[in-house]
């Protein structure tokens, strides 16, 4: 139907016939000549329709709108006026003839690179917003990042297996999907949260390398930046070390970098969780700034400040240059860490002033000696701003996690450009739940302890340590995973760690527990979140712009309208009755 | 944790120090001497204990049952008595450790090529059925024809873009799988049958190449070898003729067989849907052997045979050099086509004598010139043998087509290794369905007209041809395809063909009508299945044989026990009450 792209013709081109379908960008009647912007994926060619040399199709020509669709049949020749910034800019089609396959409405934003559309009536018109440069840009690199990671994962003899997607309901987690089964009325089945436990069996079965990029589902109360369906990256291996896994996960990301992007990201380290909590306030902390946080209990506690005498913690971060910050400025940060998402209770500054002098504001309660060895435990220069929170250990940490974050924005060093990727690793292995009494997986359930943590699962599993890892990429957590267990008694304990008695387990994880009996080797994985990792790639915060129709953030998808009611007769078949009132 | 695998080690590598993991697949102790077969995913390799070595190594081998994981290390050496089957049976391993890593109980079936483990059995321990060669080889070629896939498809600029599972139910067609939506009380998403409409938005957003691997649900009354969910390899293109979409998927085909089979099948050959009725009986033909139907109306009516006589048709198959058949053999053929199944009245037959002569079961009936006119028709020669059915059109050609396929089977003409790739084409559009009286789409509502049908839409809606196409290997359907409808007015038109009022295609399909305002592309594409697929190429007749997890023909997960009842909350949560009497 056609003969080249929109974007293929170039200047060697010159006096081809050639035929070109695509979209009206743009059209523009110069009298006695249009000349016609032909758009598709891969380019814009301009056509050219004119009057001295055919006055019908001239005429036709005229009536384009944009969005048309059109097919035209033309001679390549070079451009008189040419366009360097599109690389088929130095030629043009001189039109035999033109074809109009579908007309266009007005269509409800401009398709432009900066488009007049608001989010709402774009995801509405998604179909239109998909042919906008920008958006098709981020399904290309996402295309091309799963192309890659098959490449690279295949090489490395991972064998792709694709688990089910009707599954069994596990209330412990999070929550899930359910599809009534018509067949057999009253029983459901689940849609899967990840792939964990078929994994784990592939293991059992002697798939020592399998990964799968695949549709996960969790029935999450919505919020912002959170799609109910959500693809993963799942791998798994067995006779793996935690060593091994970084190795492979960090050469895969390094591939994707190479491959998308062109470069390769500096070294990878390693932090342990509680340095990351210590010294980021954050289980993934953005490194590509330092700002690491210095507690100053033993100086600031005991000098008559309540404040701070009262709090758990007295911490903060030192700005590098901002001693000339103005009243205006300290007091809107001050304003920023009270805010209700942040929480502080307020904010301590310090100024190492040009001259050698503090001025802080705090002087009343703190001589000038004292605040000497803040500065000093800071190794802060003449020209250092500190910023100093108190308050609870944990809530304290959090929000001076946050302002570090946002002095890294205000100051520009979140370099778009830079990146700078972490293992975080030993996570607690169980995290305690205020209101239902018990603990939690912080992983999940399959997660083994430290080794030598195992003895204090019995009377101190607070504060084991897990063999668990994540990937954190610029402040991001891209991928999370862990070594398994792979015996029975150690399962059935930490069964019993998480209060799920032995007939509830036997009810939900009994297969599993099952296949632990008959040989099941050391393994261990991880899972990419996709999505994220495609944002990653793609320069934007939101997994919405890289997902082709993406739901909204109370996970309806606006396009299509769903969810949506359904008939009496569907009801009948799978045996409901909906009961609002419940 | 290992330095090779269990299939790696080979002559050269002797006098290496290597540790190797996996499972005991059989351990002999030959007195002073333990003899171990280690198995992995990659081979076996064999492992020698011996009690001059180390008294307490062997003593611990001694213990090994099968199915142990465990971890061993030692020496490479050249094997006296070689084992010329296995690709590491040149050499052994002196172990000088070994560490048990997993015990086993008796597993349920033995992990063979052969098993003696019943398919239920199987099922319910997939996981162990999993570590039998046969189950991971279909697994492996199932990721190869993956990842060949995406591999060609990407060098021809197809995108994969994944489109969503969470979407809404439309009544037309297949049952849906449907999904309560908790924050949308009384609301459902349904679970896609096929991303038809969302790759139909791709192209009108520009993706003019698209493809996607993907998971699709049906929700049927459960039949043989079908699963509630299966793959598919989606994929569309704009701009595009038939001709096209013929060349690029046969390009595909041919670089699958290339690639996991290592040879090409023979050209591919197209048939219209009318002629492969006429002359197979079925839209699938297999034409790995000929046996055409020929019809005999004209030389069988009007001699006084009755069941010819009244029969709307009259048509056989010849079957060369079977005149030799036995009375036994014809009586068993006459049973076979009377079954339930097939549910003919009786079968004819016509032997073609050595000498020229006939013998048939109708002798009384016909004379020696009517008999020899029949033969003519079949152009058939000495030695053969015609078998012939008569009855109402559609039932009888469908029952010789099963017939001819029972005869391609006993004649051995149905040879596994041998490809006879078909384009059959021109489907019906509409197929009239007596029990709703109203006509269903063929292929789905989307699909074009032939163009000089269109007049008939209106009046002769059932005679009525499709640009729709299958592609048949060896008589199983495994892609099927269609020029899809661009333009609102046809697509509106084709809606009140099949009895969908304006409100109720408004409200189902709204969205896509919507976006055919905005410029469409002529557009088509192509679906594979792919288990199907993968079933061709790892030889087998069932699908469950290359699914990983499968699900029995009632819909069920044996090794998990899903679908299953739910807590009371869940139900709470998402407002529904079980109402099993409706």
């Amino acid at each position: 139907m056609r003969t080249h792209t929109c974007g293929e013709l170039r200047i060697e081109d010159t006096g081809k016939e050639v035929v070109l379908c695509g979209w009206v960008q743009r059209s523009r009647d110069l009298g006695g000549m249009v000349f016609v912007d032909l758009r598709d994926r891969y380019g814009i060619t301009q056509l050219v329709f004119s009057d001295s040399i055919d006055e019908e199709l001239y005429k036709k020509a005229k009536t384009l709108g944009r969005e048309f669709v059109i097919k035209a049949k033309g001679t390549v020749v070079e451009r008189t006026n040419k366009n360097l910034e599109i690389s088929t800019g130095y030629i043009e089609i001189v039109s035999k003839s033109l074809e109009i396959l579908s007309e266009s409405e007005n269509v409800p934003f401009t398709i432009e690179e900066e488009t007049d559309g608001g989010e709402e009536l774009r995801m509405k018109y998604r179909y239109l917003d998909l042919r906008r440069n920008v958006v098709q840009n981020n399904l290309i690199i996402r295309h091309h990042l799963a192309f890659e990671v098959r490449n690279f994962l295949n090489q490395f003899s991972f064998l792709e297996v694709e688990t089910p997607v009707l599954i069994k309901s596990t209330p412990e987690g999070a929550r899930d999907f359910l599809v009534p089964s018509r067949l057999n009325p009253g029983q459901f089945y689940a849609l899967p949260q990840s792939p964990q436990t078929f994994k784990q069996l592939l293991m059992v079965g002697g798939i020592d390398k399998y990964f799968q990029i695949v549709k996960c589902f969790r029935d999450e109360d919505f919020r912002a930046d959170r799609q109910p369906e959500f693809s993963q990256i799942d791998c798994e291996m067995s006779f793996v070390t935690k060593e091994k896994i970084y190795e492979i996960f960090e050469s895969l990301v390094r591939h994707l970098f190479v491959r998308i992007k062109g470069f390769e990201p500096e070294k990878f380290y390693v932090m342990k969780y509680d340095d990351a909590i210590k010294y980021y306030g954050t289980d993934k902390p953005d490194t590509r700034f330092d700002m690491k946080f210095v507690e100053l209990d033993k100086f600031a506690k005991g000098k008559g400040f309540k404040v701070f005498d009262d709090a758990e913690l007295v911490v903060g971060i030192k700005i590098p240059g901002c001693a000339d910050y103005s009243r205006k400025q300290l007091d809107s940060l001050t304003e920023w860490v009270k805010r209700p998402q942040i929480g502080a209770k307020g904010l301590v500054y310090v100024k190492i002033n040009s001259d050698g002098t503090y001025k802080s504001s705090v002087d009343k309660f703190f001589s000038n000696e004292d605040i000497k060895e803040w500065a000093d435990a800071f190794n802060a220069e003449e020209g250092d701003l500190l910023l100093i929170l108190a308050g609870e250990n944990k809530h304290t940490r959090k929000a001076l996690g946050e302002l570090r974050l946002e002095m890294g924005n205000r100051l520009e060093l979140r370099d778009n450009k830079k990146y700078k990727c972490l293992w975080v690793e030993d996570f607690p292995l169980l995290e305690w739940d205020e209101e239902t009494s018990r603990y939690y997986a912080m992983h999940h359930p399959f997660t083994t302890p430290l080794e030598e943590d195992i003895p204090k699962l019995d009377k101190d599993p607070g504060n084991v340590r897990a063999n668990a890892y994540d990937l954190v990429i610029n402040g991001v957590e891209i991928a999370g995973g862990s070594l398994r267990i792979n015996n029975r008694e150690l399962q059935s304990k930490m069964f019993e760690a998480l209060g799920i008695s032995k007939e509830e387990a036997e009810k939900q994880f009994g297969f599993l527990l099952n296949a632990f009996k008959y040989g099941v080797p050391p393994h261990g994985g991880i899972a990419f979140g996709f999505d994220r990792l495609c944002a990653l790639f793609a320069g934007t915060d939101s997994i919405r712009d890289v997902i082709a129709f993406p739901k909204n953030n109370a996970g309806r998808d606006i396009m299509i309208d769903s969810p949506a009611a359904i008939d009496e007769k569907q009801l009948n078949d799978i045996k409901l009755k909906i009961d609002i009132k419940k």
